[in-house]
C-alpha cells in the first residue's frame, strides 16, 4: 500500500492499494472518531462494493446508506435535496461519518452534502473509477450540476482520508477504464516524463499501483500550492479547454471526459506546435500514447467553433484565455491569449 | 462611523454609523475589486433601500437584483435553486459581487448561496434590522431552513464587509425593534456589565450606535477564538436553550427569536439561582431590562415539557448539555450537565 500526504489547510492522506475496502474502519481508526456511517452510494456500485464496505465497520456502528443511479443525471438538486432529508431524518450529527462509494459523480455530490449538511460533516471518499482516484477524489473540490451547466454550484471541501483500492478497477468497462486514462496521460504530459513513459506498461498490475500513485501525488503538489483555485491549479486543465468544447459540442453524450481531454490534449498541442509555442513531435508522442490506450485522438469540431465556444466558458475572464501549453513532455506552461490572439492560435 | 476588525481567517471589517447604505460603492472601493453587483433583498427591504443602494453604484456597473419574501420561509431550498439559476442565467462570475440587503433571513440564505455558487463568490452583507446587525451578519455562519429543521444545512463562509447603516433601525417596527434587543441584552449578560448598564439609555441615538458597535466587538472576539463553532462560541448561546424550546412550543408563531431569548434568559438565570450555580438577584435584573425594552419575561413552558424538547436539540451530543450560565451580570460560564442532572436542575 502506498500513502501519499495532501498538505491542505485540513491534511488528510490517500491511501493506494489492493483490498483496501474490506479493511475500510480500520484504515481509518486513528484518523476520526465517529458514532454512525452513512454510505452514499450509486446503483451500480452498490451491487458490487457495499455488503463489503458495510462489512468492515464494527457491528455497534448504526450504518444508513442512500444510493442513487448511476451517471451524472445524479448531481442534481433533487438529489441534494433528499439526501439533505435523508440525513436529518436519521438524525445524522456531527459526530457521524458519511462516506462516498463510488465514481466522480459519488463523490462530488457526497462531498457537497458532506460541506453543507449542519455546515460540515465529516466525509472519506472510497473512489472507485481510475478517473476518481487520479482525480476528482483529491483535491476537496465539491459540486452539483444545475440546469444552466455542470459543476456551477459547490464547495472547497476536504475529506478526512482517501481510499483508492485497485482492485475496484477491474470491474471497470474497457471505456470507463479508458476514461481515466485520459487524465492519467494529462498527469504525465504537465509534470513528468518519466511517468509519460511508465503509461506504456499500464497492463501491468503493479505498474498501475505506481501509476496511480505517481497521478496522485502530482494532484497533491498541486493542490497544496493553490488550495482555492485561484492560480497554478491551471495546469491541470491541459487538453480541458479543447476537450470541453469537444464535450458540449457533442452535447456530452459521444465522448467521456476523459475521451474529450484526449482529443483536447492532442488538438492543443498541434496547433502549439503550429503556433512556434510546442517544439514539433510532441502532439505525435501524446497520440502515440492515447492510441495505446484506446482513447480517441481526432478533433471533429472545426476551429471556429472551439473559438465560440471556448469565449463563453467560465474560466473565461476578462477576455483573456489561459491555454496550457507543453514545452516538452513533462513540463507545462500557462499562455494568456486575448480573444484576438486566440483567433490566430486557432488559424481562423 | 465606528469600525470594527474581525479578525478570521479571512479577516474583513464591520462599519457601523448612520447613512452608510448611499456610500457603500466608496466604501468598499479600497476592500475589493468587482465587475458586476447582484443584490438578494426581500419585498419590504427593497421597497425602503433598494433604490438608494443600487444608486451607490458608478454607471458602468450591471446591477442585477433578486426579491424574495419577507419571512423566515424564504431561507427555503426553492429559493436557493431559483437563486443559483438566477445567477447563472446572468453569467455572474467570481469578478463579480453579491450583495445581501436586509434582515437575517436574507443575510442567511445569501451567505449560502454566495458560498456554493461556482463554489464561492465575494459577498458582502448589508443588515438592516437590529438582530442581524447585531448577531447573524457577523461570524459566517450561513445557513438554508430544510423541512426537518431550521438552519439544517449551510456553511461557514465570511463577507468581504458588513455594513451597519444604523438609520434602517428607524423603519423597524416595535416588535422587531425589540426582537434585537433580546440579543443585546445577551451580549450583556454574558460579557460587559458596563454594556447591560448602557442598555438603559437605549432610546439615545448615539447610545445606540455605541450599543450596536460594543455588541458586534463581542461577537467578533469570541467568533475569532472559535470560527468553526467547536467551543466557545457557546456562549453565545446564553438563553439559548430554553428559548429555542419556546419557540418550538408555539411553533415558531408567537415569539419572535429575540422575545424567546429574552424569556430563555430570565427563565434558566432563574433555575440556576435556585442550583446555586448563579447569585440570587441576578435573574430580576435581566428581567427588569427585559420589561423596559418590551420583551416577555414570563416562561409558560413547563419544565417536562422544556426537558423533551431539549434533550432531542441537535446541539445536544452524547447525551451531555451544554447550559451558559451567568456568574454574574457581564460573565458567564459553561456548564455540562448530563440528562439525570438536567432534570435536578430544572426541579424535576
Amino acid at each position: 500500500m502506498q500513502i501519499i500526504d495532501v498538505n491542505v489547510s485540513k491534511p488528510y492522506k490517500v491511501f493506494v492499494g489492493e483490498n483496501l475496502i474490506e479493511n475500510t474502519a480500520n484504515m481509518i481508526e486513528d484518523i476520526c472518531n465517529y458514532k454512525n456511517v452513512v454510505i452514499i452510494t450509486d446503483d451500480i456500485v452498490e451491487t458490487l462494493y457495499l455488503d463489503t464496505l458495510k462489512k468492515s465497520f464494527p457491528q455497534d456502528k448504526n450504518i444508513f446508506s442512500f444510493t442513487v443511479k448511476n451517471g451524472e443525471q445524479a448531481k442534481c438538486a433533487d438529489n441534494l435535496f433528499a439526501i439533505w432529508s435523508f440525513l436529518a431524518e436519521n438524525h445524522i450529527t456531527r459526530s457521524d461519518l458519511i462516506v462516498a462509494l463510488g465514481g466522480g459523480v459519488v463523490g462530488d455530490l457526497t462531498g457537497f452534502i458532506a460541506s453543507t449538511y449542519l455546515r460540515g460533516v465529516k466525509y472519506l471518499q472510497i473512489p472507485t473509477t481510475l478517473l476518481s482516484q487520479v482525480d476528482s477524489s483529491v483535491g476537496g473540490k465539491t459540486a452539483i450540476n444545475i440546469p444552466q451547466g455542470k459543476n456551477l454550484v459547490g464547495s472547497f471541501y476536504q475529506p478526512i482520508a482517501v481510499i483508492c483500492d485497485i482492485n475496484t478497477l477491474s470491474t471497470l468497462s474497457d471505456k470507463i477504464f479508458s476514461d481515466g486514462m485520459g487524465e492519467v496521460i494529462k498527469y504525465g504530459c504537465i509534470y513528468d516524463k518519466n511517468l509519460f513513459e511508465l503509461i506504456k506498461d499500464i497492463d501491468d498490475k503493479n505498474v498501475l499501483e505506481k501509476i496511480i500513485t505517481r497521478c496522485i501525488s502530482i494532484k497533491a503538489e498541486v493542490v497544496c500550492q493553490d488550495e482555492f483555485d485561484t492560480g497554478l491549479r491551471m495546469i491541470l486543465n491541459f487538453g480541458h479547454t479543447i476537450g470541453h468544447a469537444v464535450e458540449k459540442y457533442h452535447n456530452f453524450t459521444d465522448y467521456t471526459h476523459g475521451q474529450a481531454v484526449a482529443i483536447g490534449m492532442i488538438h492543443i498541442t498541434k496547433l502549439s506546435e503550429k503556433f512556434n509555442t510546442t517544439p514539433i513531435g510532441t502532439s505525435d508522442k501524446i497520440k502515440a500514447l492515447c492510441e495505446k490506450c484506446n482513447l480517441p485522438t481526432e478533433c471533429d469540431v472545426p476551429n471556429d467553433v472551439l473559438f465560440d465556444v471556448c469565449c463563453v466558458d467560465k474560466k473565461n475572464l476578462n477576455n483573456v484565455i489561459n491555454l496550457i501549453l507543453l514545452k516538452d513532455i513533462g513540463e507545462c506552461y500557462i499562455q494568456k491569449l486575448n480573444h484576438s490572439e486566440f483567433k490566430d492560435f486557432l488559424n481562423l
